[in-house]
């Protein structure tokens, strides 16, 4: 559990975030709406649309002026998470405790809520600059943030060293393993933590250091962040994570894997002191960026 | 095959477009770039882009500056081919006289080939805004126009009604079928090609009275265009068409199914003759518009 005043803070924020969620998805019965629904709402951290608030922040600009950029990446990593537990891909029957969507529903109806949930982050996304012209600079670039981060250059990349060509690490030598290991991560899981921090820097129009900063804090916890799961798949508490560890199970290339578990745990911890550090910028306005990036490294679940 | 003046009009600029199209996909050997290179460049007639172009030149605007936008609609189109095909909807093995996606490579290939061009469409046309700032109100409604058409309102939701609610349609009422039918065909097909036109116009910053007649025009033939697929699903000459008839396999409810072959084709015209109406305030510079309408009857796959 993250401490009380992190706590508290985060518990604010949640609030807004949530509500902000059930607002913005579609309400009827359809099929494929009851289908995004049951995956946005079936728990998560929104730790990407915090940071989206909390980048915002730092740069002068109000959480309610980019509460639909926080939902957007909530969107595009919901979305992320069904394709990836697809029977062609990780064949994953849980997440967070509940059935994935293509055990609640089937598998076309999760291919097209993933498709419809990505979709419809970007229709959110520019759904602003429709009436806010003299803003619509900023919005572009958000777009383009969360595009570049989530695509073929991006997350997919990640997700498909993953998924496909990290299957054949067994084979290769340990050097290489561990560039790949970190580039599949960087991409799987960095870039998209960054773009949150990225997108509500630019919609608040920041000057270039500030970018900077939350960039480099954004790509080290995104890091840590990834380390810290591959540790948990391996001695976290299945109840608390809310699915099975799977990674052994599908002989993935891991940090705990390559480097052992004490040594993770050290990259982990350095990576989140980097973190730390470039956002001094800020000053005492970091506090909560700060205590946040302490708690990935202490999280249980 | 289209008549001389209008063949060689729509082949110089496709020309531009499969050029514009080889520069702005990723150009290295991973897998993921080749798995979208290859559905990409596996044929098509690039109608969408052709209507970007065509729509944003009504308005003013030269082709060279909607290029980027006549790209990125032809990325989405190939995504929502490449997830169409795979197992768990529609299950088909050719799309174009080729293998599809998911039989050239695998399912999750296909999968990550189709999110990855979703996503990047949008990568591709937001990237202008970053320079452009100028021009970012008219991006950032392109933006949106794509999104919407293509989400959970549209594309996404006729897709789902396709491969999913329409199976139910042999037990319900003709009235009731044919309304359906036509909201799916609306859906699945009519919203893109019509974004298509929207999309140039708003490049252009056009007037509402020019959106407007051309967005009747591509709902009309988009709806048009749909039937005679149908049409072409039940009589044509599969190896023109590049694919086996799978309509009547997977009983899918078609315009001929509901209203015969004739009834079907005079629908069509009539749309056609819609079209061509509404884009009588563009003048004689709706000439190529209105020769591709009739095509849009005329096509033999």
């Amino acid at each position: 559990m993250p401490g009380t005043k992190l706590k508290s803070y985060l518990s604010r924020k949640s609030t807004l975030i949530e509500r902000a969620l059930k607002a913005c998805l579609p309400k009827d019965n359809s099929l494929i709406s009851r289908a995004m629904r049951y995956s946005v709402f079936a728990g998560g951290k929104r730790l990407r649309p915090f940071l989206v608030l909390e980048g915002a922040k730092l740069c002068g600009l109000y959480s309610k002026d980019v509460l639909s950029a926080a939902c957007a990446i909530e969107l595009v990593h919901t979305y992320s998470l069904i394709h990836d537990d697809l029977p062609a891909m990780d064949n994953d029957d849980l997440r967070r405790g509940m059935p994935t969507s293509h055990k609640q529903f089937n598998e076309a109806v999760a291919i097209l809520a993933g498709d419809a949930l990505l979709t419809y982050a970007f229709e959110l996304l520019a759904k602003p600059a429709l009436r806010d012209k003299q803003h619509s600079a900023n919005i572009s670039k958000a777009i383009w943030l969360l595009a570049e981060a989530a695509g073929p250059k991006g997350m997919i990349l990640g997700q498909i060293q993953d998924t496909i060509e990290a299957k054949n690490w067994l084979v290769k030598n340990p050097a290489e393993n561990k560039k790949t290991l970190q580039l599949i991560h960087l991409n799987k899981t960095s870039k998209l933590i960054e773009a949150s921090l990225l997108m509500g820097a630019a919609l608040a129009g920041a000057e270039r250091y500030k970018e900077h900063a939350l960039g480099v804090y954004g790509r080290n916890i995104g890091l840590a962040f990834q380390i810290t799961d591959d540790i948990l798949d391996l001695t976290g508490n299945k109840k608390l994570l809310g699915k099975k560890g799977s990674d052994l199970k599908n002989q993935k290339l891991t940090y705990p894997a390559l480097y052992g578990l004490n040594k993770s745990r050290n990259i982990a911890k350095d990576l989140i002191n980097a973190a730390k550090r470039s956002i001094n910028v800020f000053g005492e306005a970091s506090e909560y960026l700060k205590l946040l990036a302490d708690y990935i490294l202490e999280r249980q679940y």
